[in-house]
């Protein structure tokens, strides 16, 4: 081995490490919320000692902020593929049966991994707050580009706000799913999510 | 006095104590969470000792679905009186109005206060998720009775589902009020609410 096979390596476990450490975060503060997860708790659940998770991270904030990257990342990359190939009106109805069906999965429980975190940490730090806004920017982009591709495909108006129906659609998905967690029912995020689509369906050429 | 008397003004001074506490709790618990309150910082707040927390509630359990309650109340009352006297569709823009100025007036703070609630204890004990439904469900009779007097101004088709209805718009309010909280802007909330009001117009007659 090399030196720079050596430093890869190190690396390589390092980042396994911290991953592992941000995985059980991510976990803890979805059951328990950020405010009743501890460092403690963390270290139990990854198996490291307190020194692994503070050579990673200078305090819980930063930690906190490494598993909204994370869980930003998950409801991203899952939905990302949907609306980025949007090939028309089936293809929002799949999104929907794709999201609906996660939640069916779960039993309706845990919510949107992002948006539990922005209901709890909206108002601290501004640092968070500004995390959270950069996350659900970046999702509300990929509903952007779904909507935009609706216009390219000629299936939508051109002169339609694509800016305020990649809100609405954020908007209905954010609530129908904080309805689904509480009412442990997919029902009302099949509803939100079929009036978004139908809020959309108003702009079809 | 009567002995009546003496025993309705003890009663008066109980209710008032019991207000103190959950009002003192309410504003704990929107800051920094039910995770975050504690029943001392509960005590130091309203100004009473835990003897007296312990007389009206048996735990903390209690105390927070008191505070649910006395938030769903909250909401309830602010919001149904303009959905109770709907008369076209200016009432459902004075509505959103209404709401979009009462998070205007807070500096886009707390959100939604049944709605965090919602999102931290949603997956907790059975018994506070049932009341955090009802509070819902009965948020969203308010919605539906709002569609219904629609219907019955011949302003909305009559086959149109008036309970769908109703649910899309209580999880645009909730989706565009998360936003809101997050992005300190009422400009998703105002869109969201916007989105809900044009699909309900999709039924208009």
């Amino acid at each position: 081995m090399t030196q720079t096979d050596i430093a890869r390596s190190l690396t390589m476990k390092g980042e396994r490490t911290r991953g592992k450490i941000v995985d059980a975060a991510a976990s803890l503060m979805l059951n328990d919320g950020v405010a009743g997860t501890t460092i403690e708790g963390v270290c139990a659940a990854a198996g490291v000692g307190r020194s692994q998770v503070y050579h990673y991270f200078d305090d819980k904030g930063e930690l906190v902020r490494a598993v909204i990257e994370r869980q930003a990342e998950l409801v991203f990359s899952g939905q990302e593929p949907h609306l980025a190939h949007v090939r028309g009106w089936e293809s929002w109805e799949a999104w929907r049966d794709f999201v609906v069906e996660i939640q069916r999965k779960a039993g309706c429980v845990g919510g949107c991994p992002l948006g539990s975190l922005a209901s709890e940490l909206a108002d601290e730090d501004e640092l968070t707050r500004q995390l959270l806004v950069k996350s659900f920017e970046r999702w509300e982009r990929a509903f952007l580009r779904g909507v935009q591709r609706m216009q390219d495909l000629g299936l939508v108006r051109a002169d339609a706000d694509t800016a305020l129906l990649a809100t609405t659609l954020l908007a209905a998905l954010q609530g129908g799913l904080l309805l689904c967690q509480t009412r442990k029912d997919v029902a009302s995020l099949e509803t939100s999510l079929n009036g978004a689509i139908g809020y959309l369906r108003t702009f079809a050429v």
